[in-house]
């Protein structure tokens, strides 16, 4: 390497984050070197502490910086229907709606036999804990809509049929503001299944 | 916003830097609390270190840990050639060809009169000073080959037309793996006009 080694070493770690290759990492790492001191030191700041002060919820699973999360703490949501999603960013892309009351139970992943990925792997077995509550009423399954998403879905509706609560699955259908004749096939069929009377 | 506020001062940090938009920050900062602690204490003792302890060389304004840097510094290399480059990431460049054995100069820029940088505002004047040394015999012009970087090249042969100093360009031609069929006209009628015999 021809760089001087504090930004050879810089390079490398912005090698290590998804998506920067060695050429972004060149020209993030020459970046930094002309941004002010102070927001350097922010930055660094900024990672140890997103790091070191962020955890998952011990209730629901979401990172949170207090435990447990704000969701679960906030006594104005609707304490009857949980929403089951994969990840913590399905939770934030939910919250920016602004419409929905209830809680949320992240998975942290999907169940995928292809990449060993069972459902002990991911926090099904604490959902079910969960449901053993009796406020409980309404799970809705918000899994991706993709193989792993609708097999996790279908694989925690079977487990919960027994039980009284109420399974629900979000719709698939067109995207608003997306266009019919670049839909898929499958998309297509979904909105088709699922039309309602109007 | 909806983030807790380690991981949104975090997202915040990473829109700071050049391409990255806020779905890509998101992303990052995800990721980051995925990875080890060690590894994110080092991200950020990076930071810190590439800002800390790399400035730029006194004698050709390269970016360095020494000063001045490894290359000024270097008895084998020919103290006679200096190539005059816009960025320390084109010495860089130079380097890895591992054929140049001269000095650089490092201008940080290029003559834009359209941004309001003039001669002054670029490493101009400490070029003039280093080329007093009687030791120079020959100036290689590696400024980009756009307009800045060609008007650039244009006013410091100028300048120097006076002296005794050889002056150089490189050449401007078809890339080397490069197709005639997809070379704008511009380069095309560059690398016929430079043409050599065989």
């Amino acid at each position: 390497m021809h760089y001087p080694e504090p930004i050879s070493k810089l390079i490398e770690s912005f090698m290590k984050l998804p998506g920067i290759g060695p050429k972004t990492a060149v020209r993030l790492s020459f970046h930094v070197l002309t941004m002010k001191e102070d927001t350097v030191l922010d930055f660094a700041k900024a990672l140890v502490n997103a790091k070191r002060n962020l955890s998952y919820c011990s209730v629901c699973g979401h990172i949170t910086d207090q435990d447990p999360c704000y969701i679960c703490e906030d006594k104005r949501r609707d304490r009857s229907i949980v929403c089951v999603v994969q990840d913590p960013k399905d939770v934030i892309a939910m919250e920016k709606m602004k419409e929905y009351k209830g809680l949320y139970h992240v998975l942290h992943g999907a169940i995928s036999p292809m990449d060993g990925i069972g459902p002990e792997d991911i926090n099904i077995p604490d959902l079910l804990k969960r449901l053993q509550d009796d406020e409980i009423q309404e799970v809705i399954l918000a899994t991706n809509p993709n193989i792993e998403g609708e097999s996790t879905a279908m694989y925690i509706s079977r487990l919960l049929r027994p039980t009284s609560i109420k399974m629900t699955r979000i719709a698939h259908g067109l995207p608003v503001g997306g266009d019919l004749e670049y839909a898929d096939e499958v998309t297509l069929s979904k909105a088709l299944e699922g039309r309602r009377e109007l």
